[in-house]
């Protein structure tokens, strides 16, 4: 019989497919063999050479004068930075200008390689660009919550090849997140204790779902995990910002990443994925109720019907079981 | 300049790309072209003939002795149709047995047949099973929340070409429908009429999102609709069940529906889409404050991290746009 598990930091009940769930190698062999791509192509507007094709850049990191990563504004934003925030509008109907930041952060000068690929010094490179992006988009005039991103593969939404991740700063507190917060303070009220530090030390004693751990991170696939492989990198000290990290846990951070990433291209043909950090400003960085992290989608399975008219999920992977398999892969990188 | 716009119903702001949307023929020009299906597959469980592939009936229309629909147990369901209802588990972690009610609605004998393409009479036919078996669910012990869809085409989730429909009931009401129906209330005691009655009258006013109308429902984009050409169908009555449709109703529900569908698989090249109905028990039905519906969501566009992390949309194409286009369509149906 299956399952269903309450997600309570996403507030969703999950149908765990527990008999009929397969195997993780299924999941592997379903996936479509990846052409491999070339280093560099001549008219791709991230690759070395065609900098121009860009909008000028806001940030970058730099060799001898040769950058190692760009931050540009994306040239197809829907948000433009200037704009009235003011709501207007009457009755059901409430607009307010498009106004907002939108970076495409350009992760290395090298067309394949993506971060599970990368040099460790270059992911670390990626994690510094992110925060200073993350600081610079919050201390922007007019912005109320920032998203930062990264869709891989064209199941994930992106049609780029070159490895990139997006920043996006927003003029209002999205709804979704809003939730979230609202219910991991009630759980605060409840409980006196952050959500989500209790969810990790849950998981850390039961140790069926880590993937991975470090010294202030720990990787691990949800008890209710909304669909297969969804995983979820949690600092382990107590923090609602991404904006305070220390330098060493920027490091473990890049280090656990790359793992993560690793192993699920190694362990599941190179899967399209998203991942997203969920985080609060840094001035609200120090509430206790709210805990920030980076969540991995690798997108293994379609939305339908089901999942659009409920919000619940179905998951056809048995959470233990992916961790498992991706805890026995070993992380030797190329 | 792009716009902010609140959908006030699902609680999300959706940045509509107004300057730079796409044409409503952009759309359909970038949909493959699909085969033609043959009227009849041999080993495709769902046509004549084939029925003991299927798990026994609970459901059939027929006319004399040949069936015209049959509702079917999902011989591939994650929920068991016995199980405990009791919530167990300790500390974060709480779950209950995998139980629930799941059908498959086959919705014609013909393999090539999907809603836009039947003759009127059937789909009234397949309105009347929705409403057989979403009492029926209702009715069963243990069922909290029943959820009607279909997934059409592999992009909206399904492999089997068959024209069916699904109907889950669920043990837990979904986290995502208690909140809007929370927000519902919370509106209606705030402005003390239903805020879906409410959004109806003013896109009615307004007139410019407008696609069908008949003597029970009105199909229109809203405002801030989610995403390329996502319609809502209401009804005009206030109610707050699907359960509770009249005769005649039910008759409009199948031919608004069906006009819609054959408008959109006319003017975007048969897109893969879903449908869902969002609607409260018959017992609940006569409740001030929420509205049953319909929503169709064409699957033109891929989810992508923005929106897994922040559950806010871009929607690239204008609602109004959307739907001067589909009204333009004449539904001159097969």
């Amino acid at each position: 019989m299956s399952e269903l598990r309450l997600n309570r930091i996403t507030g969703d009940w999950v149908i765990i497919a527990k008999e009929r769930a397969k195997r993780p190698d299924e999941f592997s062999h379903e996936q479509a063999v990846k052409e491999q791509l070339p280093h560099f192509v001549a008219h791709c507007p991230f690759c070395p050479g065609n900098e121009e094709k860009t909008p000028a850049e806001c940030f970058r990191l730099e060799e001898k004068g040769v950058w190692l990563i760009r931050s540009v504004p994306n040239k197809y934003s829907v948000l433009a930075p200037q704009g009235n925030i003011i709501r207007q509008g009457h009755g059901v109907q409430k607009f307010m200008d498009g106004f907002g930041l939108h970076e495409v952060i350009i992760e290395t000068p090298k067309h394949d390689k993506s971060i599970a690929l990368l040099p460790e010094e270059q992911v670390v490179r990626i994690m510094l660009t992110y925060q200073d992006r993350f600081h610079h988009f919050y201390r922007s005039s007019g912005i109320e919550y920032v998203t930062l991103f990264k869709n891989h593969g064209k199941e994930a939404g992106t049609s780029l090849e070159h490895p990139h991740s997006q920043i996006v700063g927003l003029p209002v507190m999205p709804g979704q997140v809003r939730d979230r917060v609202q219910d991991a303070l009630q759980s605060y009220d409840e409980f006196g204790e952050c959500l989500y530090c209790w969810t990790l030390q849950e998981e850390l004693e039961d140790s069926q779902r880590i993937v991975q751990e470090n010294e202030s991170f720990v990787a691990f696939i949800p008890y209710a995990a909304l669909s297969p492989f969804h995983l979820w990198i949690f600092p382990k000290k107590h923090n609602a910002s991404f904006g305070h990290l220390t330098d060493s846990e920027l490091l473990d951070l890049a280090v656990i990443l790359q793992d993560v990433l690793w192993k699920l291209h190694q362990g599941l043909q190179a899967p399209d994925f998203n991942f997203v950090i969920r985080s609060l400003s840094p001035e609200e960085g120090s509430v206790k109720y709210f805990h920030w992290y980076l969540a991995i989608v690798p997108r293994l399975t379609k939305m339908a019907g089901f999942e659009l008219g409920t919000g619940m999920y179905i998951n056809s992977a048995l959470p233990e079981e992916s961790a498992a398999y991706l805890r026995g892969l070993v992380a030797l990188k190329p």
